[in-house]
């Protein structure tokens, strides 16, 4: 393996481009989800192999629901496939999302706003599940702290796709964080995407804001 | 002047690289922020040309704070400065900061936190100084909302000095913002770096996380 001067403590993934690369493979564009699974566990092993200690992956969003029902119904279950194969393996997984709402899957329900143990551990995974910032944040007004105050600053953000936003990624762990975009669409991810992201961050310089 | 197919309503401008710039000229690195603003008032021309209609500019933060006396001083009198040449042009200035810590400039403070009219006001043009996003997004605590309430989403964000990463910028306003960075130094501005970024963000999909 490859030896990096810095590794981040804790990567945001935003695996978008999904329905983009199911058209460009002649499917139709909720048939993109189903092709996002595997990459994210590449993905995981490649986080192990690292000694990335915590990762955040961007399941789907409240602004996400106001798609077609086939693309809702392809990419919650997405998400529901992606737990249950990760529950076979060593993670401490928080789903953070809003669980009060219809659109939270019912399967995920055990899971969600509290960490659960699979296997030995080994790293922390957070998963956004039908999240929504302003829901995030509001909790605020309402207890006093943000609804994924579970999950720790980021420091390195790694999208895929070519969009050059956060689309609403947790909007307090994101302040310091540094952005890496991927052109490639998440169904296309490859090893060296990651590799590529590693090695342009162990240069940056990290002052958190200061 | 050219025609954009798409002019963004609400622009973000990060003013990074002032001291690296200084460096390079072989100044002290509190000798960079005088040099910024200059291209404050050519950007501003630039926005008022292309009808932009409200723009945000990074002064400084509290993380700011913890660098060397000569440079905090450097960097709040350069934002005090800025503020007296725009009181003779036009704009709806409303500078958002915590303006209870001495780490505010008394001369700021009539106007912090409400917005004033200049001229014929004709853009609104907003100026974080002694910003904190935690004291933000902590107002949602107080009293229902965030401190920086008065300032609506950005639809793009322009930082100089080639750094991938918001620095704590807005980020409630800043979640749906497509990001372009400008490699060189802020205190080397050129329009060119203006109308580059107008260029790309025109082609930008705006989907609101959608």
């Amino acid at each position: 393996m490859e030896q990096f001067k810095r590794i981040p403590a804790h990567i945001g993934i935003i695996p978008d481009g999904n329905r983009r690369w199911a058209q460009r493979n002649g499917l139709r564009k909720e048939d993109g989800y189903g092709h996002g699974i595997q990459p994210g566990f590449e993905l995981y092993r490649l986080l192990l192999e690292c000694g990335v200690k915590e990762a955040t992956f961007y399941g789907f969003t409240k602004d996400n629901n106001k798609r077609a029902k086939e693309q809702r119904d392809s990419f919650t279950k997405a998400c529901v496939d992606a737990v249950e194969l990760l529950s076979g393996k060593d993670a401490n997984l928080l789903v953070v999302g809003n669980a009060e709402s219809p659109a939270f899957p019912t399967e995920l329900k055990k899971y969600a706003n509290r960490r659960v143990c699979f296997g030995k551990g080994t790293i922390n995974l957070n998963f956004l599940v039908n999240y929504d910032w302003e829901w995030d944040i509001n909790g605020l007004a309402q207890n006093g702290r943000i609804k994924s105050s579970g999950i720790p600053r980021m420091d390195l953000i790694i999208r895929w796709g070519g969009r050059r936003r956060l689309s609403g990624f947790l909007p307090a762990q994101s302040v310091y964080a540094d952005f890496y975009i991927i052109d490639d669409f998440w169904p296309d991810f490859k090893p060296s995407h990651f590799y590529e992201a590693l090695r342009w961050y162990q240069n940056c310089d990290v002052t958190l804001g200061g």
